[in-house]
């Protein structure tokens, strides 16, 4: 008896690390695979060359899922499936256009998503200029009539580019309603840009309200705000012309991607990974988010590779529509939630494909110092990976986890310095994605996703 | 005396988290000043556009030893001053040719620094391809009179570029004088690239041994390295021309930039921080080192503008010829020994300009233990910056350290994944330097700075 307490405790007290290090070189393995096999880079040269930018409603929107769809058949998933979703179509029509009146002085702009158009011959109108929103009720009446530019710098200061994006972003969604409410005729919004030296105009999603009147939407580029700025000091009776022929065209038909891989032992414990397929209208959508999709799916590869058989069924989706209604994760969540699914964990990946830093974590802050306790050290000094904080989930993951409050979910992180100097712009092209830093963040997430697959009962 | 021993406890309680506030205000003081108004970027465009690389003892390297003492001479140092350091000069020639012999086929290679020029007709030669140096002894009299190729392929599986680095390095190195004592007549070294798909063969320095015949020595680009490896597969007879007329044109009178910022209250306590001026003579020295020397002057310029007073004695130092002698850094550390000066701390930066991830320290394990308890929390979480580990410091401040065995020395990281895919070719430009991830980098080293300066005094 005393024998086998003996040998009971030794197995106890030896469990720890020898976990830790079967665990550290599963990573390796991990981190061995992705850079010599990973195939994250050259399906991403694929999505963004080959099919190029896919706003959720348009042909490449579609030729995306089912291309999506073939690379998940060419995996030994159990299951891949599109998942129906309808999408409202937003088309961006002829290129946008903004004159200074009396000049030939063009500034960069792009119509928000979601804008309407101009009239066919365009706006032209006096600027108010203001710094927020908030500052429109002091001009009163002087709203007007008037072209409504909100001009609130980006606040460099921040390594946290997240949270500067944070602080002007609500600008951009609220800006058209806010203005037409008291009689603005359009909305220029001064581009999320982390840098006040681009030209870029940076797009993304704003909103109408039932009821106010929906007025024309654009983003101008950093330089392009500030010289306008500029100019408004000089003459502030100068007028604007503005044109955009955008347009709402309906309902579309369209898809979720969706693969699963059976869960050997808990298999109807469901751990889901993924990102959205869609982008906007410009660029190729290669931060923005092919890394996160090309990213996840080769994180699976990746294990497969290995020959890992997952205790959980692993669910990998691609979500359709996150830029301009996040229609893909309502839907995931509605048919999940009626089918009583259990999800006990997510991984997202929509920040970029940079060099990878982290995940961000939702779950209760005891959940979250384990996680920094137990996984931190087999990532940190080795792999560089360190940053394992409380924070938000991703968007989509946002979206149909309000189904599913108790989840523990994951956003991946990558270098935050430069995804808002591309986000959204002409600029968020293959080029700027590096293969080392890409693969480098496939096996990280791989990594993680192995550990949760391992170990998340323990949180539970 | 109870209420006196009581505000004393409260005092001595406040006093760490007291201290903790002030520190953090203060790092947020330096980084709204780098991202705003930081003016490495623009030094760092004018050092590598309008100087462009500049080998110990060109004309070019003189320019930016005058150049950067008049930048330095801008601020409000107490003392700016040249130290003599004289350098052997090494000359590219003509560009490098490599041709398989037969065809037309060429293949891309540089000269590695110091190497001796071929013949002047070229050498034409069967080549003897290797993995390890230490491969050769198995082929004994096979090499005399060949090219010996040396084709160790990059470890690509670790995020630890600088250990993957270190691990062929050596290779460079001793190839020459070990392939010479064997009778081969040029010495082909695969380039240290971390990708494999690479096509721009990288320099870098190799050595000679008085009395063993010095031969050419060239750097071969990774595709060509594969290439050659596949045509020697098909014929093993093949014979390969090289040329290449580098070399050594003597002693030259050249500088190392000093520039001093006297401590208010120990100014016989130095701490050192800065990096090598010269560069290899391909592209323009961006990353090495351009951005570890303008970065580090402009953390100084940082900390001078927010009004700080240095306790110690800040010396900045750029030295001259690290990539081909260091004799800058055996010139400053002969000086300092000679004037047995108290040199406490040093900061070094040369390992790229990337997005910062933290600093390798030279000190005790207690010590490292102390700063990552104290430092690390005032910059993982808000700044990204988290990676505070026991390593090696910088190649200058390692060679003057011998000298200086108790000083605790700081090496600068930035983020390794891209670093060697850059390093010592001509990709090394401007264009590959991000100005967010640059300020950000100063930001992190002008705190450092401030925290050595402040705290140091508590790790003697």
């Amino acid at each position: 008896m005393k024998n086998i307490l003996s040998a009971l405790v030794v197995a106890v007290s030896l469990s720890a690390p020898l976990y830790a290090q079967q665990d550290s070189a599963m990573l390796s393995k991990i981190y061995h695979e992705s850079f010599y096999n990973g195939q994250a880079y050259d399906n991403l040269r694929y999505l963004t060359k080959e099919i190029g930018h896919r706003i959720a409603g348009s042909p490449k929107a579609e030729e995306a899922v089912l291309w999506s769809k073939s690379l998940m058949e060419k995996l030994s998933f159990d299951k891949v499936y599109l998942q129906d979703v309808d999408v409202r179509h937003w088309d961006r029509g002829e290129a946008e256009r903004a004159v200074v009146v009396g000049t030939n002085e063009k500034l960069n702009v792009l119509a928000l998503g979601g804008s309407v158009a101009t009239p066919a011959e365009g706006i032209e109108a006096e600027v108010l200029e203001v710094e927020l929103l908030s500052d429109l009720r002091k001009h009163g009446e002087e709203v007007y009539g008037k072209i409504v530019f909100v001009n609130k710098p980006w606040e460099e200061s921040l390594v946290e580019t997240d949270v500067a994006y944070g602080l002007n972003s609500g600008q951009r969604s609220r800006g058209p309603v806010e203005v037409a409410k008291l009689g603005g005729i359009a909305y220029l919004f001064r581009s999320l840009s982390s840098s006040a030296i681009d030209d870029y105009p940076h797009t993304g999603g704003t909103r109408y309200v039932e009821g106010i009147d929906s007025i024309p939407a654009l983003a101008i580029s950093a330089v392009g705000g500030n010289r306008l700025s500029d100019i408004l000091k000089e003459n502030p009776k100068t007028r604007l012309f503005l044109k955009n022929t955008s347009s709402w065209k309906g309902i579309v038909h369209s898809h979720n991607v969706i693969a699963e891989w059976r869960g050997t032992e808990k298999p109807d414990e469901i751990i889901t990974i993924g990102g959205h397929i869609d982008s906007w209208d410009v660029g190729e959508g290669a931060h923005d988010n092919g890394t996160g999709t090309m990213g996840t799916l080769d994180a699976i590869r990746t294990l497969m590779q290995l020959g890992y058989r997952p205790r959980h069924t692993i669910r990998l989706v691609f979500y359709m529509n996150e830029e301009n209604g996040v229609n893909g994760s309502l839907k995931y969540g509605e048919i999940a939630k009626e089918k009583n699914e259990k999800i006990i964990a997510a991984i997202e990946s929509d920040l970029g494909g940079f060099a990878p830093r982290g995940f961000d974590i939702k779950a209760s802050a005891e959940h979250v110092a384990w996680i920094q306790q137990q996984w931190k050290p087999l990532f940190e000094e080795k792999f560089w990976v360190s940053r394992f904080l409380k924070g938000s989930p991703g968007v989509d993951s946002g979206v149909w986890g309000r189904h599913f409050p108790n989840t523990v979910m994951f956003n991946f992180r990558s270098d935050p310095h430069r995804y808002f100097d591309l986000h959204h712009t002409a600029k968020d092209v293959f080029e700027a994605v590096d293969r080392r830093e890409l693969q480098s963040g496939v096996a990280a997430i791989a990594s993680l996703l192995y550990l949760v697959d391992q170990q998340i009962d323990k949180l539970q």
